[in-house]
């Protein structure tokens, strides 16, 4: 009587790199004034007239359960908003509803791997990605995007590492990176699927969140529709992280067979949640620029005091709700860094190492808090690292 | 590139008894007027009570990113009621809150299971029990509770099954065949599970609703806290359904893994929805017999309308919503007779059939509307049936 090897290997060991985030956190409870910049999460909360619509929608009834696809009005909304920005078309048996963005994520997984396949994941990632697959008893493989390419990743790379692989996970505009993989990147990817006969797996919840560039998403290019399943969110896009409601678009074959398997996992999503989504979804972009603009702004006062030192290495902030900074000139490691910085003016920040070798001697600042107390937290930052530079013997350059 | 084996052989295929439910909904689709006893949900709503309290949790901010654990006052709610009714000493780490019940069924034997393990359930079964384990790559054998022992499962029948198997699922009071299981039963169970070394999944999502005799969990006996996984939920309990808040209470180490998959799989559950759970818990036993006593009311009102006839033979009902009946003096199968009733009175109620191959011959009736109208549903149900009856041409009496 165990529990299943699966399950406790899901995280692969080893340390995570997330020591310094816990460390906060219980800084924080012992009551230390913290500054916390580690959680991709917004700093205002459900807008009031979603949670109304919940709340009508509740007291109108809808709280028994719903249909496990999804309610077809919120299936709908779905396919309607990803055929109006993709131009694909799309109809509700294209859609999904999941309790959220991961469920969508381990659930795309489960349908395209089978025990001891392999599935590639772009590093750096966000912290669940190869625990998802190991999720569905899967080999996670992963592929680096580096920074000396702007962590774009390289489709010849993908290529050399998808031999015997069944899938690919890419997330564009990226967390923890903040880049947004450019028109060559998904072309070379899509590519790539086609050579290799590749599910791809594109994760797509910052997609309301480019500041440069534009998003793409994969499922548009020519025949991707088929073998693409894309993973849909209203958490970062409506701020209702905690709402828990997701989605998956995918050829209709993929979804009959997801819908069987929702059937079994999780048995739908709360009616009245979907109908708040939908509310949420009918106030179209004004609703999602508004969620979006305090990132935009913080995202261009970083870019001013960043222009202002030149110890730290911004990575192009073209997306999402973080910067990437590279911090090595500091002769310290991400972690090393990350946990200096905690001690001498309480800023917690993640270390890149949280998300993948390729982000080492990086650190992942989280834009989610006010702009005044970004801005004093970022400048902060910069002048330790300034410091920490200054302080070191002369080297020779880095290449 | 094609889906993986596992989903697309989640439901084991072959007919599944279900099609008289889908004609049942086409009907009504149509316009028509058809009684429906088939489905396990209540006529009441989730009380309004319960609704003020999430959306005032909601409104107060509790919009984002829940504890993927769950509250902490959501899971000592949980820990609390579950030692209050078990006497097991129970806490927090004990317990994982899920998006459902049927989450935690996964949950549950995902944390058990590994690829190509055997994990064995009692036929007749709720609908999802083969396809959740398939779901987790396992093997499911199930060991069949028999008409002539009164659907309690037979211990012996357990250990001649349990050969190189990995765990159990059982449900009691159960789906469907409204059976609560003897003391005798459950401690032979636990014998069984102690002597092969077997898991325990006890599903016990009905506790609230026992009509006669007592709900024990088997967690509570000699050796079986260690090796039981206990489902539950508020939908039952609470008329909840629609919300999908469930839990897993076992082994505070199973727990912590079960957590890593939670973080894996769902990310956790709405904060206000727990926030309501905690409310809707805190009102203790008269809100819970608030929700049972329509269908309290219509089982007795079933025994009289079934004592005053002799051609339907009721399976002793004890416990859960639904009343398992023997309709084989008809001369019909369950299936046979559920369409022909639904054909000749626009009654539909579910085949034996639709839940295994121990319930053949059966149909289950739900009490989930109205007093007169499932007083006038299940007459009309007996009435149909002794016409059946008498018109057959006469046969030697069944063993």
């Amino acid at each position: 009587m165990e529990l299943s090897h699966r399950i406790t290997h899901l995280t692969g060991g080893g340390s995570d790199g997330w020591d310094v985030f816990y460390r906060a956190r219980r800084m924080i409870a012992a009551g230390e004034c913290v500054t916390e910049l580690t959680i991709g999460e917004h700093d205002i909360r459900t807008h009031p007239a979603i949670l109304d619509a919940m709340h009508a929608a509740a007291k109108a009834g809808h709280t028994g359960y719903a249909m496990v696809p999804g309610s077809d009005s919120l299936r709908d909304a779905v396919a309607a908003r990803v055929q109006a920005r993709t131009g694909v078309p799309t109809t509700r048996d294209n859609v999904l509803v999941t309790p959220g963005g991961q469920a969508a994520l381990f659930a795309a997984h489960h349908a395209v791997c089978d025990e001891g396949d392999t599935a590639l994941y772009i590093d750096p990632y966000y912290a669940t990605y190869p625990g998802t697959i190991r999720g569905v008893g899967a080999l996670p493989r992963p592929v680096m995007a580096r920074p000396e390419n702007a962590f774009q990743p390289d489709p010849a790379e993908i290529d050399a590492a998808a031999e015997g692989a069944t899938s690919l996970l890419i997330n564009s505009p990226n967390n923890p990176t903040g880049v947004v993989y450019s028109r060559r990147t998904i072309d070379g990817i899509a590519q790539v699927c086609r050579d290799r006969d590749l599910w791809l797996i594109s994760d797509e919840v910052y997609d309301t969140q480019v500041w440069e560039g534009e998003h793409i998403s994969p499922r548009a290019l020519p025949g991707m529709t088929a073998r693409t399943l894309v993973v849909g969110s209203m958490s970062k896009s409506h701020a209702m992280t905690g709402s828990r409601c997701g989605w998956i678009v995918g050829p209709d074959e993929a979804i009959a067979h997801l819908i069987t398997l929702a059937t079994h996992t999780t048995y739908g999503v709360p009616g009245y949640i979907q109908d708040a989504a939908v509310f949420a979804l009918e106030q179209g972009a004004p609703l999602e620029e508004e969620v979006a603009a305090p990132f935009r702004r913080r995202r261009a006062l970083a870019r001013e005091i960043l222009a202002a030192q030149n110890t730290v290495v911004p990575v192009p902030s073209q997306g999402a709700m973080y910067l990437m900074l590279d911090i090595r000139e500091t002769g310290l490691d991400g972690e090393g860094f990350a946990n200096a910085l905690l001690d001498a003016h309480r800023i917690a920040v993640m270390p890149g190492e949280s998300f993948g070798a390729a982000a080492a001697g990086h650190v992942r600042v989280a834009m989610t808090i006010d702009d005044d107390a970004f801005g004093r937290a970022l400048r902060t930052l910069c002048d330790f690292a300034a410091g920490l530079a200054g302080s070191r013997p002369p080297t020779k350059l880095r290449t």
